[in-house]
C-alpha cells in the first residue's frame, strides 16, 4: 500500500480526471469506435492517455486509431483512412481538418473535445511496422494493464514534468512523452521510487525492463521500448531536459513543495523592464528575425537549432565571444538571438600560418605576406611565435552586425528552409533595438535564464519573504 | 676549394680582422699569458674567438683563462685567481673590475681592449669539470685545429647571425654562441653547406658529430658538445631564434643580399609616431613598470619572462584576451607590456559548476547559488548547459587595469626578485599613457614586430622603390 504525502494527495485531487469528464470522453470515444468498426474496412481503437486513464484533468486529447489490413497499399490507406475519418467525424457532428505527421491524419473538434483520428496498419508484430504510428496500438496494449494500479503515480509524474517544462517529446521541448512517463513509473514501481532513482542518473543511463535491446543507443537517456528492442523511447530527451529532471527530483525529495506541481508561467513584463535587464548586463545583443518557413515545427525547429550553432561558430571564428544564444519560432516569424561579450573588435587580428618546418607551406605563406602582395592589409609581421608563422592583418569585420548582414551568413550550415527564408529577407538588430513586441517574453526569459528548480526556489524565497 | 660569391667576398673584406688589429691583440695576449705563467701558480691560456682567429673586425674581446691545479680549494681559487688577475692587469697597465658569472672573474681595459681574465681548474678531462668555466679550455683545444681552414666560414656565419639578431647565448637573445657557430661550420663543412642543411631543420633536430651523447635532450635544437656528451651546446637557443635562423637561411639561399650581413638597427622615432601606431590598432595597451631588481640580466630576464607568462594567464583567466605581450629590462627600470583586444568587459560573466551527475559537488553548487547565499552577485541562473551547472555572476574585474593593480598580481608566479620589486612599487598605465621615453623604441618594435627575414625583405622593397 502506497502512503502519499498530504501534498501529493492534494495535487491528485486537483489533477485527477473528474467523473463527468471521464463519462463525457468515453461516450464520444465509444461513438467514434463504433462508427469506425461499422465501416467494415478498419477496426477502431482508443490509444493515448484516454485509453490508459492517465490524462490530467482538463488536459485531455482523444486519440482514435483506425487499424487497416497490412496488405492495403500505402496510397489506399491514406485515401481510405482520411475519407473514413471524415465520415466518422461528420456522423459525430464534428468539424475536420487534415494534418501531417509522418502521414496525413484528421484532427477534429467534437463536442468541444480535441480528437485526432489516425489511420494505421494492423500489423501482427511491432517488429513488422510500416510506419511509426503502427507502433502506437502495441504501446497501448503493453502498458494499459501494467499501470492499472499506478495511475495516480503516472498523473503525479506527468504534472511534475509539465510544471517543470520538460513534458513533451516535440522538438521545441525535447522532453518526456506520456508513454515514457508511463514506462518509467512502471519500471520503478511508482512516482517516488522513480524520482528517488533518477537523482543518480547519469548521461548514458540504460533502462531496459524487457532486457531485450538489440543495438547500442547514444542518447543521454535510454529507455528501450518493450515493444521494439531497436527503439529508444526517450530518444527525444535532450541532455539539458534530462538534467533538469534530475535536478527537480533532487529538489523535490530534499524539500517538497506545491510549486513542483504548479510552477506558474513566468509573468510577462513590459519592454522597458527588459531594456533595463539588457542595460544592466552591458553585453551586446544581436537578433536576426525572418519569416517562419512554411513547414511544421518538427521540421523547422531542428533547422533553427542548427542555424544558431552555425552562426555562433561563424561569430566565434571572427573572434566575437558569444556568451549565449537562443532561438524562438512563432507562427509568422522566427528569431535567432546572440549575446556577445562585445559587438566590436579592434581592426588588427592575428592570422596564424604554418609551422616553419612545413617547408612548402611556409614558403607559400612567406611569398604571400613577406613579398608584400598583401601589404595593404598588414599591421605587423610576419613573425615567428612557437615555431609558427604569424602575421597581423586588418580584421575583415570589426563589427558583429556587419558580419551578420554579410553574404558569409548564408554560407554556414543553416538547414534548407531556414536558409531559403534568410535568403529572402532578414532583419538584423542590435542592443535595445532588438526589443521586438512579439519576442519580449522570449528575450526576458533568455536574460533571466534559470533551471526549473532555480525558478521554484526563487519563488519560495519570494513567497517566504 | 670553396668558391665564394662576390657578395660573400666583399663581406669578408669588411669583417676579417685586419693585420694590425691581430698583431695588437696577440701582443697584449702574449704579455698577459707570460705574466700569468711567471706567477708559477697557474698556466695562462687564450680562449674564445681570439684563440681561434674567428673574431669579427672591431668586435674583439680577449678572453684569458688562468688554469689552476684542480686540488686547490674553491675559496683559494677564487681569492688567488682574482689577486693574480689584478696583478697581471696592473703589470699590463690596465684597469680592473670584478664581475660575476658562476664565479667571480676580472674584467679589464688594457690598451683600449676589453679583456676578461678568468680563473678555472686545469682538470684532466672535460667530464671532471668542477664548474662550467673549466670546460672552456677543452672547447678551445677541440675546435681550434678543426676550423683552421674554415675561418672565413665562421666569420660569415657569425656576421649573418649578428645581423639577424640571433647571435649570443645570453638570456636576452636566446641565440647562437660563438662556439656553437664554430661547431656547426665544422659539422657541415662550411657556411653554405650549413645554411643549406638548416633550411630543413625541425624542432628536435639532433647534431652529434662525435656520436657520443649519453642522454636525451629536449631543447628545440640539439648540438651535443664534442667535449661533453651530457651537454647540449645549443641549450640556450629558443625555438623562435632557431626558426628565425631557418627562415634567414632559406631567404638567403633564395635571394642573397648584403642586408643578410648588415641589417641596420631600426631607426628610433618620435613618441608621436608610436602614438599613431597605437591609435591605428585600436587595441588597449597596458604597461607595468618597476625598478630593475639588483641582479644580473641572466637572473632577472628569466623571471621577467616567467612574470609575463603568469600575468598573461591571469588576464586570460579573467577573460581579457591578450593579443601579445613582451618585456624589456633596462639598467634602472623594467617594463611588462600587454596588448589586449579590449581593456573592459561587461559586468556579467559565466561561472561553470560541476556536471549534474557529480552529485555531491552539484549539491554544494546548488546550495551556494540556488539557495540565494550569493544572490547579490547573480545575474541569471543557475541553469544547465551540456549537463553542467552554469551561473551568471557579477564580474570581479570589468577593467584590466583594476586587475593589474589588485593584490592578485602578486599571487601569480612572478619569480622571486621580480615579485620583490613589484611588491615594493609598480606603475600601471594604459593606452597612450604607456608611452614612456625610456621604452619608446621597445614599444615601437613591439607594435611593428617582424621576423629578421621580414625586415630584410621590407628593406629591399623600400630600397627598390
Amino acid at each position: 500500500m502506497v502512503t502519499r504525502s498530504a501534498l501529493e494527495l492534494s495535487v491528485l485531487d486537483r489533477i485527477r480526471p473528474q467523473a463527468d469528464e471521464r463519462t463525457h470522453i468515453h461516450a464520444i470515444a465509444g461513438r467514434l469506435i463504433n462508427s469506425v468498426n461499422q465501416s467494415g474496412s478498419a477496426t477502431g481503437m482508443i490509444v493515448g492517455s484516454v485509453a490508459r486513464d492517465t490524462w490530467i484533468r482538463g488536459d485531455r486529447d482523444l486519440d482514435i486509431f483506425m487499424l487497416f489490413p497490412p496488405d492495403l497499399p500505402r496510397e489506399a490507406l491514406e485515401a481510405e483512412g482520411l475519407a473514413l475519418a471524415r465520415r466518422v467525424v461528420e456522423s459525430a457532428g464534428g468539424t475536420s481538418r487534415e494534418k501531417y505527421a509522418e502521414h496525413p491524419y484528421i484532427n477534429a473538434i467534437i463536442d468541444g473535445l480535441d480528437v485526432d483520428i489516425v489511420p494505421c496498419y494492423a500489423v501482427h508484430d511491432a517488429a513488422a511496422i510500416q510506419s511509426a504510428v503502427d507502433r502506437t496500438p502495441f504501446h497501448t496494449r503493453y502498458i494499459k494493464d501494467r499501470i492499472r494500479n499506478l495511475i495516480d503515480d503516472v498523473l503525479l509524474l506527468k504534472q511534475f514534468a509539465k510544471s517543470g517544462g520538460i513534458y513533451g517529446s516535440d522538438q521545441m521541448t525535447e522532453g518526456f512523452s506520456g508513454y515514457l512517463c508511463e514506462l518509467l513509473v512502471d519500471h520503478y514501481g511508482g512516482f517516488i521510487p522513480l524520482i528517488s532513482a533518477a537523482q543518480d542518473w547519469w548521461p548514458g543511463v540504460l533502462i531496459d525492463s524487457s532486457d531485450h535491446r538489440t543495438k547500442t543507443f547514444h542518447e543521454p537517456l535510454v529507455v528501450v521500448d518493450p515493444v521494439d528492442p531497436r527503439r529508444n523511447v526517450s530518444a527525444s530527451v535532450s541532455l539539458t531536459r534530462m538534467c533538469e529532471f534530475i535536478e527537480l527530483c533532487r529538489g523535490y525529495l530534499e524539500r517538497p513543495g506545491v510549486e513542483f506541481f504548479s510552477l506558474p508561467v513566468p509573468a510577462s513584463g513590459s519592454g522597458e523592464s527588459v531594456a533595463m535587464l539588457i542595460e544592466k548586463r552591458k553585453t551586446t545583443l544581436y537578433t536576426i528575425t525572418f519569416q517562419t518557413p512554411p513547414y511544421i515545427e518538427e521540421i523547422v525547429v531542428p533547422q533553427l537549432r542548427k542555424s544558431l550553432d552555425a552562426i555562433s561558430a561563424l561569430l566565434t571564428r571572427h573572434e566575437f565571444v558569444v556568451n549565449r544564444a537562443a532561438y524562438c519560432m512563432h507562427a509568422d516569424r522566427c528569431i535567432l538571438l546572440f549575446e556577445l561579450v562585445t559587438g566590436s573588435l579592434p581592426p588588427v587580428t592575428r592570422h596564424f600560418g604554418p609551422p616553419l618546418w612545413a617547408r612548402e607551406n611556409a614558403r607559400q605563406f612567406s611569398e604571400k605576406y613577406i613579398r608584400g602582395m598583401e601589404e595593404g592589409r598588414i599591421f605587423s609581421g610576419p613573425y615567428i611565435e612557437n615555431g609558427i608563422y604569424v602575421v597581423e592583418l586588418a580584421r575583415r569585420y570589426c563589427n558583429a552586425g556587419d558580419l551578420l548582414i554579410s553574404p558569409s551568413l548564408l554560407d554556414v550550415g543553416l538547414g534548407r528552409h531556414v536558409k531559403a527564408a534568410l535568403s529572402g529577407s532578414l532583419t538584423v538588430k542590435s542592443g535595445l533595438d532588438c526589443l521586438d513586441e512579439d519576442f519580449t517574453d522570449f528575450i526576458r526569459s533568455f536574460l533571466e535564464k534559470a533551471s526549473p528548480l532555480t525558478q521554484i526556489r526563487q519563488l519560495e524565497n519570494r513567497t517566504s519573504v
